[in-house]
């Protein structure tokens, strides 16, 4: 079965975007800072991002991390990435209206999921086939996802910022064994690789 | 002027001690986990603690890293830490309730300090002279240092646990600029040690 992998940027405080997300501040206020590792020509923390993701066959994530706003889709909304999103698979977001799929440039297209978060991992992971889902963000699906024990790997890009507020990650999230295997260092980001399960599970 | 560090143990969630601290859970419920890394016989974390702290010629820690309980002391209790406490220099304890020095065997001596958080660091850069402040515990007198703006260095020692609840790392914290120099990674603990400086501080 694919494995799932969560993905994110958080700062060292634990949010992994600032407070009053919008549209002009998808990230929230402050929030864009998490992701500055991502764009300078820092070609060690592009390797590990692309290291980290490249078995990735399906991405889930959230609807507000597709769009801003809530209700009834406005059907101009095509994303946050232009033409061409940096996915190149399915993807998977989580909402409570329907919309058909969207198909995009470069592979990427984008599937709305209304029945919940179980039947959206189940169609990624159909998707993803021999490759891994990747969970994307935002904040509460990925603590959701947490919380239920799904979730086999988790990489912090743990980024040297405090936001005080915002969306926290590990919200509701126990019951986890956690296993760094990888670390990675730059200084702009420390990359924490662990391996995940649920306490109650066995060797 | 001497350096002021900071150096704790975090759970990957943010909390430095579990909920619940008490007598019987000096570092509350589940936080002992926070400290696993330092018993093994892990030759690697064992340096990183002694080289990152080798220059600490003072510590500072609030009441509760002290004693358990509140109001006026027990002149029984000498600390957590038997007849040799493992600091074998000047600690200041900051309390509301006056006290004479206690000297331990091995060089440590607990002073208390009345007269506030700012008192108690100056007691401490004399003490210290040309070595360094450790700013020891709890995650209040942490967080009221760096709030302050006064801390040069900040040691998180990232212990693979999830504890849920807590004394939260960083609350009421704004205003600092981090810069990760050193990352060490064990199958234990991950460290990470920053430079600080206020935000609004130039180069």
């Amino acid at each position: 079965m694919s494995k799932v992998t969560c993905d994110v940027s958080t700062s060292v405080d634990g949010f992994v975007a600032g407070p009053n997300q919008s549209r002009q501040d998808p990230l929230g206020v402050g929030g864009e800072r998490l992701h500055h590792w991502m764009f300078p020509a820092q070609g060690q923390d592009q390797a590990v991002i692309e290291a980290w993701t490249a078995d990735a066959g399906a991405y889930v994530m959230g609807r507000n991390m597709f769009a801003p706003g809530r209700g009834p889709w406005d059907p101009d909304w095509r994303g946050w990435w232009g033409d061409d999103p940096p996915y190149h698979v399915p993807v998977f977001v989580l909402t409570h209206h329907p919309r058909p799929p969207l198909e995009m440039a470069g592979g990427t297209t984008f599937n709305f999921v209304t029945d919940g978060a179980a039947a959206a991992l189940e169609q990624a992971r159909r998707a993803a086939g021999e490759k891994s889902v990747l969970i994307a963000g935002g904040a509460n699906t990925i603590n959701q996802y947490l919380a239920a024990g799904v979730v086999d790997e988790l990489h912090l890009h743990i980024s040297p910022v405090l936001l005080g507020a915002g969306a926290r990650l590990f919200e509701g999230v126990r019951g986890l064994d956690l296993q760094p295997d990888q670390v990675i260092a730059s200084p702009d980001v420390t990359h924490v690789r662990y391996q995940v399960r649920r306490a109650d599970q066995q060797d």
